[in-house]
């Protein structure tokens, strides 16, 4: 349909429906819904009309039972509007990638993309319409549980990130090929500052501070075409972002001139009253229908609500038009006016979903998304050692991590799989060690005694799926009191031991990373994990993963991130015995790993980096040259990265800002030049007055293989 | 002087002389100087010239001392203008009183603001004439050092504090009362946010928030004729305070009308460079100038540079006119001009300092401000048991805390004293147990001799005075694993036990509060602490103070305070099983001990309070009443505490927020109804466009002995 003919159905429809296509509700509203209200809907004050006139649903999957959901709604109902579906396909549909934290630590945009059109075709495929993916909320505080949904702390990474999901899950062209998704990027905004770390909780900034640091990776997933957005549960600047007026009218909109669908997160348009900025649910209406929020998920204030307030002339009706008109020119880009069913289609599901090229896709992001952290001589694995392989995560599937969709722990490839695919199984020897959260002196004794008999201990440990996603954010960062006992009992036999970790946040590795030879940060690696494990462990795979969020030194030193600001008193820059810095008296500044890190199978080595000017204009861009050589004997990825430092704003400006990567692949003795060109746009931030310029002045420029160990030059930005 | 002459007398002045009045220097640079610049002087680039002219001095003491400073600046020069003397006297000159953070619990505004009156009092006679506080700076982050130096989380009862301090110090005429010293409010604005809780670090918030928290107890000093403020270390909105203009010459010079002097703190002015906001002490010097800092503490941006930057017109020689004059005005308002010796008398000095009423007013706020956490019949002490008294603070002084000016650990009364002093002192027995951060076996098994052959142990814990304090943050904030360990190993005895504790900030008390029977929490309590303890302990004076803060259950709970926002999923308030609320996994959300929390050797019974209406308005406040009855055995003090919610407003409102409390001396058997005025003024708040003001609608109104443990009722506000 064109604009005009959406338009003109729009003019045919009652107020009722078009409200109705403002309300996103469950599959269980409509699968298997005979008429009859019961349970969730009826506490809801669904009725049955409302369901039939519903715009959107949420959750329901598979081809067979879209269509039939698609069916019903339709049937003998010429003017009805097809439905929308969407589903929380996060990290994978079916065929399970590490979690986003972990494929932050890829640094690889190419895979990246990938693993979101093959998670985008196994969706689209099974009926699947719209992503609630990806989420780019920038986060510095690893209490919280959806730290593993986000790819990290840097505003610059998350975006490139952000875009490569993008164009991964949506393609080209979405109307022309059925077996891509929208994208709806998550969570607008700032809903990774929840103070304290706990989920839900209240965000409070500086609007630069917003602007600066956590806008630009929405931002950045917009500008790559992405269809939709999804509300945030926090406040911003006082107002929760369901009912917040100025940054979804004003800003997304207004500023940022979005024109696609805003749906609120699940139950946030209601929640407004729970936050006491709405007195009831029409309140609540008012609020989010006036901020722009076109689709409200799994609340009803919007049926219930806005017929009346449209009568008595409190809501203009033209802003429950402009709602409709942006989903169904959403429903038309996806071509649900001519096919409903779009992309869905059982045979082409049972083809894709799960097939071999995307567990091999998945495998291959795995290896790029674990970290070896430290490594004293024990990895690579020797393939004719003997392995006592011990741990609570041994022979689990609980490796995909939380937004799983239809992942399935019994698709996933465990670690002692892995191993005994690569290793004599003869030489493997399991014990579990303890639980995840607590152990029996039997499962120590067991453990003690393979430990014994082998060559070298491989320990498999972690948070369990439960203790990391949403509404799980922890106070405690440690590894759980059971697993760091049954480390220190193994420590004492004095065999060389490796540890693989299974976790969904940065952890305080105190008691673990101390007591080992080696530390391989696995995350949640999905469905492959424990094959690409194996072949990080064994070294058929180097390892090339980078931290894209620093690993505190302990939960007492949160928020630790390496894009702060000097304060007055830094304490680096000044003599060592001076008192006062800043600083605290008991643990260091510096977090135990930071931003960027992560160790190789070889080594390389930087030369000292060149300038082609000593300075640079908005004409004239500078180029940053660097040298970096592979010294070891074994093949490997480098990731070289550019940071650059203001010395002197009109606002502080953060010690280090990440502005460039590159990541290389070197024989051993091999050397490539690394170019990077660095323009004024780069050297711009956010002043007093919220404009965006850069300073002539003087500037740092950082390059090295993490945040922490770089060279530095320096060049001045002229007019 | 007149104004008029204060004006000609600047106007007869070379730029040089007045840009010299802007510097301040501490006592190093005066006192037996005699024309050589050595050492600190020379390496700040501070010539004798500069020191001749400079117009204030810091941190010198005693009358006879200042006597000699004055005369040496003013000696054979009719032209020079008298010295001003400043100080760090913060809770005490040399009788010392609580730390600020101990003071906080009291409640009682009237000993508050007679123990600034003794401090002003002690320091004026000593030839001071101006205080570096009082220190309002809101904190919700024990691990910041400085904790200890606020007066809590609450910017209402921060408020009442600066008030009261301002009171103190000044007195009602500080011209004509010698002993009166001027007060300087610090540190402005928001120093108690520093990110992390690590001293000088970043500060960010929104407007609204700093508004609505951090500001008010600034107001409230200058509301009370505060007539210095001091800058603060950090940023606030991306620029350092001292080179804020915004902030200072907007907000507190334009908006608030403050036409005080406006000092930077120690070094703050040249700190700009290391903050990034200035490339050079050049830029440094034109920014804190135009931001309207008079005086620059310490370094000498403004003594190197001004006099150019005025020759070349980047900086109008008004802006240091103005300087001068606010300097020259509070010079004259404290009489320097007629008597520049002002309140120094040698012998008022030996009469005044340390005096019998002073350690007398010392002893009454060191027994209002101890806050008894726990009690289970092991206090007060029986007079006829025997008492092991064990731990490192058991004979200790170091119990002035930080801070503490003139005060000396050799003339305060330690625990021991002050127990022996009302108990047998053949039954007391003294252990030190351990160190305070190490102990060995020999004082493990000292300390278990001793408590085995007592019938009751007392414990003296604590951190020392260099554990907290400015530059002394922690990021573990329990107790020295060294004294849990004496704890639980006193444990297995089995005895009554009761702790005191000594410390700076709000700890984590796992392995003390639930090991022992009774905490007393002393803070430091000054030079009267072990006199003013054991009045507690033996029952001679029933515990009354209340917490100013709250006291978190870890410190992976940090920040935790009790006027917080709701949240949209508030764990609270929806079903406990419900999985997808505001929470931590593995701790509470609620703080172990509340804002407002503090235990009696009496009980008081709350009758459920009434209000005299269901509504109220601009024209018809509100009244609350409570009966309160002591139904104990003992007379003691009760702080009835009220509290307010609006529960619906533009922008989140906190959960609860303290309007006003009474403190009452109630006998056994006795009740007192207790009445509050709530007007229409105290339901405002910041909107999102800053307005200040209220909402008609539905508001609670709380009212209980602590934060917690309230009833509640509802009223609504109408037009």
């Amino acid at each position: 349909m064109t604009e005009q003919q959406l338009l003109a159905r729009i003019k045919e429809m009652t107020l009722e429906e078009k409200v109705a296509q403002l309300l996103q509700l469950a599959g269980p509203f409509f699968e298997g819904a005979d008429g009859q209200i019961t349970g969730p809907m009826a506490s809801m004050g669904i009725t049955g009309e409302m369901t039939a006139h519903a715009g959107s649903v949420l959750g329901v999957a598979g081809a067979g039972q879209v269509k039939a959901v698609q069916d019903a709604h339709l049937r003998g109902r010429p003017e009805a509007i097809p439905l929308l579906f969407m589903a929380d396909v996060v990290h994978g549909y079916r065929t399970i990638f590490p979690v986003p934290l972990a494929t932050g630590c890829s640094w690889d945009m190419e895979l990246v993309e990938k693993s979101a059109e093959i998670a985008a075709r196994e969706a689209a495929v099974s009926g699947v319409h719209v992503t609630f993916a990806p989420m780019v909320d920038l986060v510095r505080d690893p209490r919280w549980g959806r730290v593993m949904e986000s790819t990290g702390e840097d505003p610059y990474l998350n975006g490139e990130y952000a875009r490569a999901f993008v164009r991964g899950f949506q393609g080209a062209d979405l109307t022309g090929d059925k077996e891509r998704v929208a994208a709806c990027v998550k969570h607008f905004a700032a809903y990774g500052a929840g103070e304290g770390g706990r989920d839900y909780n209240t965000v409070d900034m500086s609007e630069r501070q917003l602007r600066e640091q956590y806008l630009p990776a929405y931002k950045a997933a917009l500008e790559e075409g992405c269809e939709m957005v999804m509300t945030s549960f926090n406040t911003v600047d006082g107002i929760p972002a369901s009912g917040n007026k100025r940054l979804m009218r004003d800003l997304l909109r207004g500023e940022w001139n979005f024109d696609g669908v805003l749906i609120s997160d699940w139950g946030a348009v209601k929640e407004l009253i729970p936050h006491g900025t709405a007195a009831d649910e029409a309140e609540a209406a008012r609020r989010a229908i006036e901020a722009g929020v076109d689709i409200e998920m799994m609340t009803a204030c919007y049926v219930h609500h806005l017929p009346a307030l449209v009568a008595s002339g409190e809501v203009d009706e033209a802003l429950i038009d402009e709602g409709v008109l942006r989903i169904l020119r959403l429903k038309q880009k996806l071509g649900l006016f001519d096919d409903p069913y779009r992309g869905a289609d059982e045979e082409r599901e049972r083809e894709v979903v799960l097939c071999a090229d995307h567990r091999r896709a998945a495998r291959e992001l795995a290896q790029k998304s674990c970290v070896l952290l430290k490594n004293e001589g024990v990895l690579p694995l020797k393939p004719d050692r003997s392995i006592a392989l011990i741990g609570p995560f041994a022979e689990s599937g609980d490796i995909l991590g939380p937004w799983s969709w239809l992942g399935s722990q019994d698709e996933a490839v465990p670690l002692y799989d892995g191993l005994a695919a690569h290793a004599d199984p003869s030489r493997i020897t399991v014990a579990e060690g303890c639980g995840i959260e607590s152990g029996t002196p039997e499962q120590t004794a067991a453990a003690l005694e393979a430990a014994r008999a082998a060559d070298v201990i491989v320990l498999a440990l972690g948070e369990h799926s439960g203790m990391s996603g949403e509404a799980c954010s922890r106070g405690d960062i440690r590894l759980p009191e059971a697993q760091l006992r049954l480390v220190a009992e193994l420590r004492t036999l004095g065999k060389p031991m490796a540890a693989v970790l299974f976790n969904g946040r940065p952890l305080d590795l105190h008691g673990l990373i101390d007591q080992t030879d080696a530390v391989l940060e696995a995350w949640f690696p999905g469905t492959e994990g424990g094959a690409a494990i194996a072949d990080l462990l064994f070294g058929r795979v180097n390892p090339s993963g980078r931290l894209s969020m620093s690993f505190p030194h302990s939960v007492g030193q949160v928020p630790v991130y390496y894009n702060h600001f000097n304060t007055g008193r830094p304490k680096d820059a000044l003599d060592a015995q001076e008192h006062y810095v800043s600083k605290y008296l008991d643990i260091p500044n510096e977090p135990l790993l930071p931003f960027g890190f992560g160790l190789s199978y070889t080594t390389f080595a930087y030369d000292t980096p060149t300038l082609d000017s000593a300075s640079m204009s908005a004409e004239q861009p500078l180029t940053v040259r660097v040298n970096v050589a592979n010294t070891g004997e074994t093949a490997g990825e480098e990731v070289v990265q550019l940071y650059i430092r203001d010395m002197a704003g009109e606002v502080v400006r953060p010690v280090k800002e990440l502005k460039a990567y590159r990541k290389l692949f070197l024989k051993p003795g091999e050397t490539a030049e690394v170019r990077f060109d660095l323009t004024e746009e780069q050297l711009r931030y956010h002043h007093s007055d919220l404009s965006f310029a850069s300073d002539p002045g003087e500037f740092a420029v950082f390059v090295g293989p993490n945040s922490r160990d770089t060279a530095e030059l320096r060049f001045r930005l002229t007019k």
